[in-house]
């Protein structure tokens, strides 16, 4: 008999009808009465003063019912890390894509033609695309910050000389990690509406919509209160949607109007103004004893930020640290430093630093085994942290399923006997990760997420969390949370919107946190309200409350599922008794988590820690450099799998977005202008791209999940990349450091190799 | 110093800027991405047989999306009390704007230009409209019930011949209450949308949210859940907006069309269509003894229904007992019997039967108080039920200021002087009356109401409940309540619109019940949540939950308002506490009523009864029948009055309402035809027809009420028509039996009085 009846189960997404037959109502598909269309123009320059702006004919044109520029803002600095943003650009632009000023109009039409009529006059400064560049003494200054360094991050830990001499290899190189885009389906979009209060609704796909209200209440001078954020169904983010001007400027055109507007992005500003991944420089040197065993890791990152920080520096910090607790270190040393440059915003993507690393570690775990003359597997295997083990920096790793990870991947991909010597182009390569499930340091006022739980008259069950699903099967899991919680089928669980007037203040969807923290808040209401629930019933069945259990629909005795009445029974005639009111059920968790040490960084920052393997197998044509995955073996430690179909997607679409980053995807750039901003240009995995996949999920069981649940979303990606890169070694004898691996640089490396072989 | 912060101050309604300033949406005023445009096609026949409807040509129309018939919908009967309902008429029309078939298009010229190509052939039957006649033996039988009778209501108490025998007066006489309009701003109207997986979500203002779902879900044959309601702001109802056939076809057009559809009635189709009052013949006998004493009451009841119930039977059986609390009565003996005619089905208009029954009994006493030479007011404050009383059918009696009514009445509108012999046509006139907060015999299932509040981060304070304000200011009474008991400042506090699938299961606004049911529903739920706050801030404090006091805005030591923590900082420490979850609190009110027993209707049905006593003055030109009110006094006991100039509003709403339905106001049929149905025929009241009206707050705390709070909703029309009978017979001597006091009617009455004392 099984344990449970709907967790572990695989359910179609709950609203996967609606969205299937297109009933679905995305953020971009609102339309409010009286809603204008607001347009932004952006910046042609990548860093410029500017000296004046003329609407006057825009304010004329018709259908056009306001025209804004930084003087119509609050002009108050802010950021959701350091306050050097604006609404509208008020002394220069930064960056091509910059936002100058903006219309509402009765059309998208007419704001788009009044756009054309805004008259700027530019003074062109000197630009700085690269960080590297963008350090150098005498180079062109973005936001007056000596170097243009926006943060910088330090780390020592261990006696690192010593460590390298007790060393029997010792491998470096520099990695480089492009910049790519996270290229959701639905672009970046919102419907602002300020009322006679003068308060914001603000309808928008984020993925952080309480702590969202911060910055943008700070932006446009308004009490926190002011600012309700409500999050329809959106087309994905993958790390994206947080932040944006664009939310901030549809609200002033708002303000200026009294009417709804709704703003959305053209796919191509989308990509020139949105916030792609952080690249990153990595300088990485690690050594290891004859048997293998891990001494010393030296990073130094340098990060772009673009032209104002979203999360950049905190994105570069994860890099620096977040794979010291995948392997057992002796001594780390690492530096990173976030850098301005005249290009796009960074912020996060899927992996969040952690991506960028593991790509430059794992890459330098195969050669360091290559060094040792040891199993690449073997390597890992030997090194990663099990169960019970605290890291380096004090993470407490509740439970570990790397091992079994790396155990049944190699075994499904036919590892050992496909890393035997080559005759053809044809190579395997292995790569593992760690990640967070949440991460204590993102918001210093609190960790933990609350649920609510409401049971009316019918026995329906309603569900409002804090979180954001954008897209990832989160309600659905929700539900499955609180139904197995009570006892009664899928179908009688429903989970609501969130709305930041009615929801839990939550932290939202990001550092794979979803599933554990909104997962057990919403477990914790459920329970809340079924104790209320078993003492009703105890009163019908003239029995204690311990005598009862909530199974199949029932109240029943304890092991005697027909003993009893039904759930929606006891429901109705407690919401009776209550004089209407429903059965609410307020449930919060609060984990065991720690805000690191500043200084040491030591603290266990999270409740869970997912663990993966992956393998890829690729096969190269050596006269084009064109790679063919053959195929692809994801192992990930998931803890429980809640609704394993999901999660086998989550995973699936990890790999892809992973495979995607290290052979196609790329934002190219001529002189700070992204020139493939468009979904021609810059190419994206298809179907024909991929290989077969094979999702292995490991579960071991979580002491701190919900039914002992880990997350899966960002782990999905992470080793991808490394993955690659190291089946490519395997295959033909390059290794290749600089993302992604274009047909071009393949064949580049295989004429070096060739040259120095010669 | 005050006692209350909140609570008994007046304040403008919470949300009468954005209805002042015309931004609020009302039920009309929605917009539905894809929304249709439905229309009725409605019966020009009072009484025929359908033969045959052809809607081929309005199918193939422009712009039309869905023809429907009676064969389109279910056809299961239904109704809120009686299922002699259909959606659509399916056998035959009833009443001249019966429905019979309705179309959904693009705009509501296209659905209006249809409605028009649908042919019917109907062959027309017999009508009757006067109840009088359809009980006789022969009339046309509407709904194959013997005699039209829908229900018969039958009560007897004590010895009726002994107690007319002991009377030293008795006056018998007819009394006719017509038909008129409530008349509120807003007609009907309704958004319906059913989505993909059959759930009904009904935008309607409507005052019974939850309980309106029971025979909608019947006549739809969907299960309960599938039916949700969302209560928009709405323009006014004064009973009529409860079940309407307009709510049905709408959610079978989405239905047929996958679309939202709007429903608006015409002014005309809201008077053809709506709900207007039951029209009443009333004989009543009434005996006293010397001292003035009453004895015996005998009345008979014809209350016409239309055709199809609403609620027209318990309305008859609320004017036939009502009363009966209002004074001592020693022996009783009543009849009712409601009726089917041809004509607009009646239902609820503020007063419910009580109202048409106090124009009668109150213009009664008045005749008894002069053949007894005994003041009128005198003989109400003789009779009057007290403090502490239990009436003849076990009402209990927990407040009454009706004696403080009448003396504070009395004396402010110069009674004493004002009666004393004319000399010219102008005369003054008292009446009283009773009436419920609550009707525990109006659902079966539960009295009382539950009410939900919760506070966010922010401290904001949001109240979920389950009623359902038409414009009277329940928001705001609830706001205040909720501040008080949390002792924050108003402003503080939000109440949430009504949505059947997120508030509490409320029996809605009807019988005055609002403020005293859902007042102390949110109160215990604010209670709640107080309780939860104050440990919180007494673990901060580090002092016991029992030192503290919410107050100011403060949670501070009792008495010691500077000793503590801001309200807000402490619900925020206690919301990061718990991951995020706000503080909610759930609670509800139980009232000890009791349903009446079935054959002696013996029961306190309500928690608190209040009472009234209005003084009209008038001066008839004698030469046209004018009426020209001078005068008015209206004293009302209210318990105590949390929004006082709220409270005077709705007095004087009620008297103005009361002054319409004496003197003008009317339902004019030809035939089962309305012959004035829209605002310049039907005549209301405008500012010049009324005079100046003291209103006058008695405030005995009632030991059930929020704060004291007992309702003023129906009270405030109750006594007015049969006030303005009693001063039009001080001034003329003419005894206006039949409303309205029309100037044709007076001079009629005059001349037959004057032929009489020739």
């Amino acid at each position: 008999m099984d344990e449970f009846f709907v967790v572990g189960h695989s359910h179609p997404q709950i609203d996967g009808r609606e969205k299937a037959t297109g009933a679905t109502e995305f953020v971009s598909d609102l339309r409010l009465p009286g809603m204008l269309h607001g347009r932004i123009l952006r910046s042609p320059l990548p860093h410029a003063r500017i000296c004046r702006i003329d609407t006057s004919r825009a304010r004329r044109a018709a259908g056009v019912k306001a025209v804004i520029t930084a003087e119509d803002t609050p002009r108050i600095p802010f950021g959701p890390r350091t306050e050097d943003w604006m609404i509208l650009a008020t002394d220069k632009v930064r960056f091509i894509g910059d936002e100058v000023a903006a219309v509402a109009a009765v059309d998208e039409d007419a704001a788009e033609e009044a756009l054309s009529l805004i008259r700027v006059d530019y003074e062109e400064l000197p630009a700085v695309f690269d960080p590297l560049e963008a350090m150098k003494e005498g180079a062109p200054l973005i936001h007056d910050k000596p170097r243009n360094v926006v943060a910088e991050f330090h780390l020592s830990k261990g006696d690192m000389e010593r460590a390298l001499q007790e060393s029997h290899a010792v491998y470096s190189d520099r990695y480089y990690t492009n910049q790519v885009y996270q290229a959701y389906l639905e672009p970046m979009a919102c419907v602002a509406h300020v009322d006679t209060g003068g308060k914001l609704t603000l309808y928008a796909g984020t993925q952080i919509p309480s702590m969202t209200r911060i910055p943008y209440a700070r932006a446009l001078g308004l009490p926190l209160e002011k600012v309700r954020v409500v999050v329809p169904p959106y087309g994905g983010a993958f790390g994206a949607k947080m932040e944006t001007n664009l939310h901030l400027v549809a609200a002033v055109l708002s303000q200026k109007t009294g009417k709804p507007v709704r703003m959305l992005n053209s796919r191509e500003e989308d990509f020139i103004a949105g916030n792609p991944r952080v690249p990153m420089y990595i300088d990485l040197k690690i050594g290891a004893r004859r048997d293998g065993t891990l001494t010393g890791k030296e990073v130094r990152v340098i990060g772009a930020a673009g032209a104002r920080t979203v999360y950049a520096m905190v994105i570069v910090a994860t890099a620096c640290y977040r794979v010291d607790s995948l392997y057992r270190f002796q001594a780390l040393k690492t530096e990173g430093i976030t850098v301005y440059t005249n290009t796009v915003p960074t912020s996060c993507f899927r992996g969040f630093g952690n991506a960028q690393m593991t790509f430059a570690l794992e890459s330098a775990l195969d050669m360091l085994s290559e060094l040792l003359g040891m199993d690449p597997a073997e390597l890992r295997m030997k090194n990663g942290l099990r169960t019970g083990e605290v890291s380096i920096h004090g993470w407490k790793i509740g439970s570990s399923g790397l091992e079994e990870c790396i155990e049944k991947a190699t075994q499904a991909a036919g590892w050992k006997e496909k890393r035997a010597p080559k005759t053809h182009a044809r190579g395997i390569g292995l790569a593992c990760c760690n990640h967070v499930s949440g991460n204590r340091a993102f918001a210093r006022e609190f960790d933990g997420a609350g649920g609510i739980v409401r049971i009316g008259r019918e026995g329906k069950v309603l569900v409002y969390h804090g979180e954001s699903d954008m897209g990832q099967g989160q309600k659905t899991v929700f539900a499955q949370i609180v139904a197995e919680e009570l006892g009664v089928p899928l179908d009688r669980v429903e989970v609501a919107p969130v709305d930041t007037d009615f929801s839990p203040f939550g932290l939202g969807s990001f550092a794979t946190r979803g599933t554990v923290f909104g997962g057990n808040g919403v477990k914790a209401a459920a329970a809340e309200a079924k104790k209320q629930i078993l003492e009703y019933a105890a009163g019908m069945l003239e029995c204690s409350p311990s005598d009862l259990e909530a199974r199949g629909g029932m109240i029943c005795l304890k092991g005697l599922p027909t003993q009893g009445l039904p759930f929606q029974k006891v429901v109705e005639t407690a919401v009776y008794k209550r004089g209407g009111a429903p059965i609410v059920g307020a449930g919060f968790w609060l984990p065991d988590t720690e805000i690191p040490d500043p200084v040491t960084k030591y603290g266990n920052i999270a409740p869970a820690y997912p663990f993966a393997c992956q393998i890829a197998e690729v096969e190269v044509d050596t006269e084009t450099g064109q790679v063919h995955m053959k195929n692809y073996v994801a192992a990930h430690d998931v803890g429980r799998a809640i609704n394993p179909r999901a999660t086998e997607g989550q995973v699936e679409g990890g790999v892809a977005q992973g495979i995607g980053w290290a052979l196609m995807e790329n934002m190219a750039t001529e002189k700070g202008k992204i020139i493939n901003p468009n979904f021609r240009d810059y190419v994206l995995p298809g179907p024909l791209d991929l290989p077969p996949i094979q999702s292995i999920l490991v579960e071991p069981v979580e002491p701190n999940g919900p039914f002992g649940a880990k997350g899966i979303g960002e782990p999905a990606l992470n080793p991808s990349p490394a993955a690659v890169a190291n089946a490519l070694y395997n295959a033909i004898g390059v290794r290749m450091t600089e993302l992604p691996f274009t047909p071009e640089k393949i064949l580049a490396a295989l004429k070096a190799k060739k040259k120095r072989e010669e």
